[in-house]
């Protein structure tokens, strides 16, 4: 008999050879159903793998990432199948799973795959999948396995690299391939594949290497699933930021200036500003104090700070002088110019905690490949903050800061996340900077804090950073994708490098605590994942221009700077579009810009002082007429559903 | 007869070898009186010098600046030859005059001058003054010249280089030194001299030289003059920007940054980021956007621009990247930036002008021996803008401007300016970018606009950028000093250079024109400057903060807080000094931090509702008590008084 652990820390024993696809029948017939793959002490197993020893298992379903990555990887295997099948004499190479689906590098040799193919190599994928093949599992000796595979150089290297003992092969149907495992049980729960792509890609990834094609492709337990995947992608697109950014003119990039240098255009800019006048407003209710620090500093400054030794050949190169010698670097971060600022004066622990918010551009080489619309830049604007604080003081100040990124991200209408607690390695101690009594209470602070503040957690541990652990916010986008937002992190480390000190009520010098933050986490990227969350339709408090005042015609002019004028008593935020074109095409053209109100003037609201109010997107329905003070108590109410006041 | 034109135009005529200062006595026995130094036909000359040639004569005075140059110059002989009475054996090199005083190098050889000399040197310069010498001027053939200084190899260097019939002496009591002239007509003029201090200096200001001792001094026609000068001095010092800078915690630097790179500490940002607000509100009023760009760009970018082919070798150095090999510089100027924005769409005159607005922190390298405080930096951020208009629109734009500079002048207090317009060069055109028929326009438009803004004015020929003609505000401080602080200018050379173009009624292609304008210049100089000008006593709508709840007690703290919570209701920024000290000392810290108003909060001011206010600088006068509504009046009547609204 053999012990397994399961997942809830349960144990229970089988006989020797026990599969785990019989532990899965043994807890339910219905998790049975569902088990597409395992793994066993941390190891990738087949659900038909015999378990010989003790040890943990983990049965994972379509909804577990491993889950699918089993399912995705066992696809690539049956469309394998169908390539050569249907492109006889091809030689396959790697086929793994992928974040979404799969691909296969294939050499076609002297044939070539089309768009055209895509739709017969489907087919066939999924009458094989509708055999219900097994995947099994077999050991073959290097010296066979060359043999089997002598005609293919690619299958060739990889065996050459592996040792006698390790190499197995996967069969199903008629189908072999060279294979670790980690596959579902059979090909019939494949209910719908499609094929996304094909493109270029050098052998091992090496462009001296031999150019092979890479057949991109998904699958799915279901038809729907599928459907539903395909939608989301066209929706993805249709939000594409870098799309919605040029059509709403927020932003563009010039050859000239460089890549992954945005600059912000006047629309871009002024809804940065009002994120940031937002935030700033609440810091300075939460007792932040803003501070402006240069953009470069000297090497020394980094090399006190441990970035140089870490980053620096990978970052862009020292800026030199002409004539003194002297090395500046572009900032990679503002923490080192922070301490710089804290160490400028002597405190005492009555002036603490001090909380120095900057929204600091930083520079970050990326290489070209790499770079993507806002989301991967070369420069960039922290929404970044320093908080230097006591040890006493870090669990107030974890919580204080929560309740500020909450505060941030139910104004922007993100309600759905998690917070990720990232804590030591339990077993590892030693390659972490700081008492072990400091990282206790730091990790207890955050854990005490989220729990206290409600959050969602999930607690990983080894994934502190080595100066102190940290708490991220992993939020989901309206498209149900998940992104990193906001982080708040303690640090050990630079309070040691740069010899911050505070003079305690003992009279003695002590090291304060620091906290890095960042609710936004960057401008930029906040910007993208906002326009892509909202398809560009912000929250109406954020929104550079609320709304547009459409005339007639040119005739309503002065009427049309009189609502103008009112508008701005009421602080709402308009502008007019007077050009002698037909109201169809203003209102076209608001729409597309997104303006969340258009204000029809002409000889009728003229006469009554009122305005015709037609709403972003509801085209058809009918225009309500209102006096300026009603629209003004409009807006208002909708401004008050999502900006709600930060209260400390 | 000669015929001798003067300043005004008039024209005389006068007998072969009359003097400037005949010239003088011919107009009045009170300018005679006063003319010190002359120039003719654009050369320096003495007042004694005979006219043997038609041409134009200036006459100088005290007041002019030429007149304080030949008066220092002159009183420079007079401590050389005090120099070398008190100190026999020394090596006299060079003595000019500076743009406060002059100075003379000087080799002491084996002696040693010490500030416990100064007085005695003094001394024995009025005593010769006194003496009523006059200056004479010499020729002496060159041979002559080496012999008369064989034993100074300073002065026989000097002469090396000289041309035979070049050479002259100026001789004065039983003084003399090789001299190109320049002088007042006698020593009894000099009624005042003091000695400001010594210092080293390497002969011809190369390392390599012997160091000789530089002697400044200054000197005046009368004793008050001498004394207001080093009251003014004193004033200054009390005044320097970096003194109150430090005192007031709203900047500093670190070694470890970088010189010249300013951090700005709480309450310098916020200073800051007000004038910004300030600026920013009336920029929205004239119809600028605000956009943001990054602080590099690639090298092509200033290539494009000329930047780098102009100033590439004295800049920050090229930052390079790990693999790319792509080069980026650290930006210098925000215009290419801006032209790259302007490109990023087609235009059509109907859309001019566009006006791009930015608080863009630019990077320029100067040698750390020319820094000086936030005065000249490494970094530093220009309210900067670019107008991109039709060449019909200039006149009108440039006027839009000059409101808007004459509107920040007015609300920060700088009442005393003069408008420099600087054109071409009348005989050089062909040095100038763009048609002379734009020129022309631009030329004119400046003009005009000054004048019909009223500006005082002053038009300096030859003065223009080669790419366009600019204005300049010289404004002068609290003590009288000079500075230049704004500037707009007119840029035909970059619209041509980055290829700008938008289209005309006509529609065709055009060249729009630029307009470069900062009214501050740069937020480090500006405030600098505005330290200087108000000691740190800022209009009071510039206050970080405006006001101090000073608690006689903690027993008040909850008063105080109600107080805090009223005031910023009415908007006016307030901090609590609650600290367990006496009242007099919370007076003392809050006078020294300049506070405005210090608003003290006891028992009776908790039970009647008010407050005791008392006015930064007033001491010894009574406080007056108020309800906060009553304070809030007072502050805000205050306000109005400086800062008026921007209107359009």
């Amino acid at each position: 008999m053999i012990k397994i652990t399961l997942p809830d820390g349960s144990v229970k024993e089988f006989a020797q050879g026990t599969t785990p696809m019989d532990v899965a029948k043994s807890i339910s017939e219905g998790l049975a159903r569902n088990v597409i793959s395992a793994s066993f002490n941390g190891t990738t197993v087949e659900t038909a793998t015999e378990l010989t020893t003790d040890g943990s298992l983990i049965l994972y379903t379509w909804n577990d990432k491993d889950g699918k990555k089993a399912f995705w990887h066992s696809t690539s295997h049956v469309m394998a199948q169908a390539l050569e099948e249907l492109f006889p004499g091809i030689k396959l190479t790697l086929g793994p799973a992928i974040d979404n689906g799969f691909y296969y590098d294939v050499d076609f040799v002297d044939q070539k795959i089309t768009e055209a193919d895509f739709k017969r190599i489907e087919d066939r994928v999924l009458e094989i999948s509708r055999g219900k093949y097994e995947f099994k599992m077999r050991p073959v000796s290097k010296a066979e396995a060359l043999d089997i595979y002598k005609d293919n150089e690619y299958k060739t290297e990889l065996i050459s690299n592996l040792e006698d003992g390790t190499i197995t092969f996967c069969d199903h149907a008629n189908f072999f391939d060279l294979c670790r495992g980690g596959h579902i049980p059979n090909t019939g729960i494949i209910k719908a594949m499609k094929i996304m792509s094909v493109a270029g890609a050098y052998w091992r990834g090496d462009e001296k290497n031999k150019q092979l094609t890479r057949v991109y492709g998904i699958s799915f337990p279901k038809q729907k699933d599928l459907t539903d995947y395909l939608e989301l992608l066209e929706e993805a697109k249709r939000r594409d930021h870098r799309k919605l950014g040029k059509e709403l003119e927020l932003f563009a990039f010039s050859q000239k200036v460089g890549q992954g240098l945005p600059l912000w255009l006047p629309k871009g800019a002024a809804l940065r500003d009002r994120l940031e006048q937002f935030l700033k407003k609440a810091q300075k209710k939460a007792g932040y104090e803003q501070v402006v620090t240069p953009h470069i500093g000297q090497k020394e400054l980094y090399v006190t700070s441990g970035h140089y030794e870490k980053y620096g050949a990978d970052s862009f190169q020292p800026i030199h002088t002409p004539a003194e010698g002297e090395e500046f670097l572009l900032k990679p971060m503002n923490c080192p110019h922070h301490c710089e600022i804290f160490n400028v004066r002597p405190w005492s622990y009555k002036d603490l905690p001090k909380r120095y918010a900057e929204f600091g551009t930083v520079y970050r080489y990326e290489q070209s490949g790499e770079l993507h619309g806002l989301t991967r830049v070369r420069g960039f604007t922290q929404d970044d903050a320093h908080i230097f604080c006591t040890p006493e003081q870090l669990d107030e100040e974890f919580k204080k800061v929560i309740d500020l990124v909450l505060y941030v991200f139910g104004s922007l209408g993100f309600e759905n996340f998690t917070a990720q607690i990232s804590l030591r390695d339990q077993e590892n101690r030693e390659k972490y900077i700081g008492s072990d009594e400091n990282w206790e209470k730091a990790e207890n602070a955050i854990i005490n804090a989220a729990k206290d503040k409600g959050l969602n957690t999930v607690v990983e541990y080894g994934e502190a950073a080595f100066y102190g652990p940290k708490l991220d916010f992993m939020v989901k986008d309206a498209l149900g994708r998940q992104w990193q937002l906001g982080t708040i992190q303690v640090d050990y480390n630079l309070p040691e490098r740069f010899d911050l000190t505070y003079k305690g009520s003992d009279n003695e010098l002590h090291r304060p605590v620091m906290i890095h933050r960042a609710p936004f986490g960057s401008m930029e990227r906040f910007i993208a994942i906002l326009l892509e969350h909202t398809a560009g339709n912000f929250p109406i408090w954020l929104m550079p221009e609320q709304a547009i005042i459409l005339s007639l015609s040119e005739k309503y002019e002065n009427y049309a700077k009189k609502v103008l004028d009112l508008l701005e008593n009421h602080e709402i935020r308009a502008l007019i579009d007077n050009r002698n074109e037909t109201i169809g095409k203003k209102i076209r053209e608001a729409e597309v810009q997104k303006y969340p109100f258009m204000l029809i003037v002409g000889e009728e609201e003229e006469k009554n002082g009122t305005i015709s109010v037609r709403r972003h997107g509801q085209e058809g329905k009918g225009n309500i007429s209102v006096t300026i003070e009603e629209f003004a108590s409009i807006v208002n109410e909708e401004i008050k559903k999502t900006l709600k006041t930060f209260t400390v």
